[in-house]
């Protein structure tokens, strides 16, 4: 194990600032790369293990204000101003402009509507008929699986399972609520014990792997569109239509064409998501606040939905199906996620549904603001004037 | 427009520490969040305009290094050490050991397939049939049009043209290649320049939107899978028999038949991407090296395949179809972010596809690593021991 | 009302032989089309009502025997002619030969899973709140509105009702169970008078309509795939690599390799099923049983699996998720619709999962025959001889 | 081979109409069914070589008449009564109804967009650098593969090929266009002559299977919905608010609302279609003019579309990508078939265009009736007046 190529530690979980420098000394003799800016944080290593090994250092990554945006949710009330981490120039100051426009019209209305983390084990089994009749037995004994379950965590209970039957597979997808986490590694745990209780009092064979991939974790399915993985979130607003022309210079009759427009191509193209752009706010939302970068590919995910009203006015809205969101563990307590966290008043229990309806309300602004800007013929201009056209 | 909610700025693109330090006072004031971590950074402001706006700091992400990984690209050739950006515990340490396993089997190869980035205006007429037409005369123009959006851009290059007939609507999809660049403003104003050719020198009435959403910018699609947004790049091994059991503890017959069992559960949900994790070390890659963010969701689509060979080893690969990296433009140039792609001897113009290639090499390794550790029962167990399982 | 273009009847619902001829003389008159083969027909036209409008006669569909196929279902036990109404010539043949496999390989074993029938109304509200309260309001009123739905019908049962929140709108997904009909049209009266009812009792506002699509009647859908419409049913057999050597000329290894590839080219197809042509055999039983033709988009979606076994053999399953059959209502009744029903002992009522093991096991014969031929390279050949290559 | 469960024969492929009542004998004797309905037919066996093999007889299935409607197309222009061969009441009435609105409304305006049909083999390559340098290959020598199909056809061209690199496989799709016939065949020997001249020329290994499953052939795909699979169509009407009112007592204005609802609907539901029910009139078509019945699957799939003009009228439109249709080969020649074919004016060579506007004309026509029943409310009962509740 004395391979010259080895990255040196003690343990790779030694976050100290003497090791992370040791690192960052090896990998400039191996590669040339100074990594001084890498270097420069103000993180205490002390708070790092859980969130990464290996550690040499921090990426520093923008953070632009947007708003303030007018929130009229259940869990969020009042004037929000949001961070956004982000290189893409033209970014804050669009969704900006977006929170303008719904703030001149009343503000955004948002709703969770239901929340769930899932682990899916899937059970193999000699032929389909016993893979039936194994979800039969599971169905009968839900109770004491989800006791089982709920041993391993504080927070987490197990709401139901759902079953699906393929050849002679019997894939489960055991849905809990997770609180104010997260939770994809509290669920893990909790199916683990429960599989392992299935399995030791199931009365026939019973072979299992704790994911078969319909959790779907880590990556965006249709099946998370349908069955929320994380919040389900709603964000709605009415735009006047004078509103929308004294800042934007769209009619909302040509933003309800376009977006019609749009929509059918996104049918055409299999999207993931109909309109324009949920991924930038949520992607840069979720960095600045410290959720799991990744979860973006399911938060993504969604429908945007108008209706142009008899007054001229247009109704629009956003809907979130598999929202991931955390204002507690991860990395919600590094000292920078934890201060943008605390700029929108979400840090910590009982904050996670605020935070919900904080990111929804804002990929509602991006959307409008977005949408208008390609009608407008100023999108092109505006990434001229803000962005990094360099070619 | 003396709105006391309106954050303090001369212009949204004075990054000075001035008055990043103003705003940071402002939101303070307004929120009772003090933004000390945040206000600590090594970038210089005179980088950041066409990155942010607003600016009021950083974010620090957390790095560290995974790997090495041997790959035998035809763009990267050698060993390199991986920066992930994270604040998952344990994702460090996962795609390490699948590192490991690949080096000891001979490392990855990697190919570039083919690469595009994209931008899709829709046409609208009175009829179907007009559509139709209009589609052949875009056909029999094509040099004119790939000349004039070309004259926007000394990179870029108009390479074809995809059409869709819907309704009365025609949806065009302009393919480029971009150079080291990403390439989403490059191709946006390169069409914009297309279209309002087209629609001066169209001998009917023409009339479009510059997005109608087949891009897919920003989303998943079924389309980027077909028809690569970004670059299409496979990664592939042998993983030894031997090699596996050693490392992973884990047998080969028995990766193969769990990887069928997940791959099945995709299907069942309509998932982008079939593997266990694709977003993980795509999204710790991205932030490191500067890349957008948002991008991820496109790029995390795929397919992971594998063969159960004679000698019973494993060949596994994954496909990526739409991975969007650039090595210049963006965010690339930021301190940090320029750091870490020289750890990979990724900066600056000709190494996208090796980046793209090292990339997909983390990939496959992560998925390595995470399927093993599904199959060994060690996958709670690690994150219990590495992760931040709180509650 | 004299409009000479008119179709002659005293009502459209007269199906008598003189109102028949009256329509063939006038169409005749109108197009120069002969209706003599159209007019020969033995069904009594006294049968006919409720099942056309406007009857002029009827098509000859000729129908072939493949089989017998050993089924060893639940349900459906012994060797079964199977009747296939068809045009394309090879089919039988091709069938008959994947059944010959089947039986020496000692039968098919056949499983359903589940069984529903939907009808998904959607509700509309002022917001997404009205809608997720109005949600809460039904899952409390299950039992009644399962009462009220049941007063419709002798056979329906109302199982349970699923619900959708997107943007202000809540969709509901009625499921009922539906004896040996399939039962469209039973949960449409039922969950009509449960829709009545519920905005009868709701204590706020309330609007809905019939189906917002999401039943999803007459295509295929993925939500299909995922929560059955009609009858989860899978068929199940290992081959032995012998006898497929024998009949088939093909090695199991070498189909298992192919299966994989057509497998990984479904997915990028984003296919319905990722099997060679689940949807001939079931069109074909459909049309020869008297079931609704238009059924065989939601019936043939699917997945077909495989597993290579340590002795060399292979173990092929398909899994229909969504095949909707009946023996009793529709077409059923009609007397060649009937014959065929009843050459397989499925005619009336309790037998509807027979007849959908029966079409499972079709399916899987059809598949593994045509499987072996693309890959035996007799595929085109074989329509050569038995087809109708005319060019 | 004296198998007493054995279907008689001399061969297969006798359809004369004393080995017909031979094997009807035989199947009673095994399972007691009359098949004496079954054998009552007026098609020439003479005439069934090519369509069916173990021929028995005919299912005998009723056609109604729906219409007449108005197609204004570039193929089908004038008054055109529809054979529907169907056993569900109220179909035929719904779409007639349909058919009404549209013809007082000045008529459906049909345009045939583009029309493929596939073969799609897979080469299988030691890496996936071997099979992208294979895709260059074939690139640079398509006008002598081309050569090569087309010597297998007199009809069949072969207009492009798709490419697509997954793991070490590269997807060829043959695009040809095939005359008025579907064409399935035809393209299965000419891309196997080409395959084969491929794999003799290509100066390295090469491995196929002839179809890799992205052709896709009878299975719905979202690759179909992009690249069609047969003919592209569109059909468009402007209803008229008045019309619309007199006849089906409904606004435009709720139609237009209630059709983004279900379209809403679709999108969740991950549907084929987004309108009410396709199939129905496709599959009643296609039973009544000898089409593969099987190929509904493709053909079902589309977009309805629609827009609320200005004066209260309502611009609708369907678009079937992958409407799969013949007017020559397969089952068009049986003589019931031949006569429905006629009635349309659509019998032989030249007329395949003609057919799918009549179809997509009749598409419409169904959605717009069924779209206004579930509005009005009279969905249900008029299924009760016409259909067959017997519970």
């Amino acid at each position: 194990m004395s391979d010259p190529n080895r990255i040196p530690r003690n343990t790779m979980n030694d976050h100290s600032n003497e090791w992370a420098e040791k690192r960052r000394q090896f990998l400039t003799e191996k590669t040339g790369a100074t990594l001084n800016n890498t270097g420069h944080y103000s993180v205490d290593p002390s708070l790092l293990p859980g969130n990464v090994e290996n550690f040499i250092g921090v990426v520093q990554l923008p953070v632009g204000i947007a708003g303030p945006i007018q929130v009229n949710g259940e869990y969020a009330q009042g004037l929000f101003y949001v961070p956004l981490a982000t290189t893409e120039g033209t970014l804050v100051a669009s969704y900006s402009r977006g929170m303008r426009v719904i703030n001149e019209c009343g503000g955004v209305k948002t709703t969770v509507v239901e929340q769930f983390m899932q682990r899916a084990p899937a059970f193999i089994f000699e032929d389909a008929r016993e893979a039936r009749d194994f979800g039969h037995w599971i169905t009968a004994h839900f109770d004491e699986i989800k006791t089982v379950a709920e041993t391993t965590t504080r927070i987490g209970q197990l709401e139901h399972i759902q079953q699906w039957s393929v050849s002679k597979t019997k894939y489960l997808r055991f849905n809990y609520t997770t609180g104010d986490a997260a939770g994809q590694n509290m669920v893990g745990k909790a199916t683990l014990a429960a599989c392992e209780w299935i399995c030791a009092n199931y009365p026939h064979k019973c072979e299992y792997l704790l994911s078969g991939n319909m959790d779907t974790d880590k990556k965006h399915s249709h099946l998370n569109m349908l069955h929320s993985r994380g919040k389900r979130v709603i964000a709605e607003v009415v735009l006047k239509k004078s509103v929308l022309k004294k800042i934007m210079k769209v009619d909302t009759k040509t933003l309800a064409r376009a977006t019609v427009l749009a929509n059918t191509g996104a049918m055409m193209a299999g999207a993931a998501y109909n309109g324009p752009h949920s991924a930038n706010g949520i992607a840069s939302m979720f960095i600045a606040t410290g959720q799991d970068e990744a979860n973006v590919v399911e938060s993504h995910a969604g429908i945007l939905a108008h209706e142009l009203l008899d007054n001229g006015d247009i109704y629009m809205s956003v809907t979130l199906p598999s929202l991931i969101v955390a204002t507690y563990g991860g990395g919600t307590g590094l000292p920078t996620q934890k201060e943008c966290l605390e700029l929108l008043g979400c840090y910590g229990q009982g904050k996670a549904n605020k935070l919900a309806e904080i990111v929804a309300a804002t990929v509602l602004a991006g959307d409008i603001s977005l949408g208008c800007a390609v009608i407008g013929g100023h999108w092109v201009s505006s990434h001229d004037k803000l962005g990094r056209n360099r070619d």
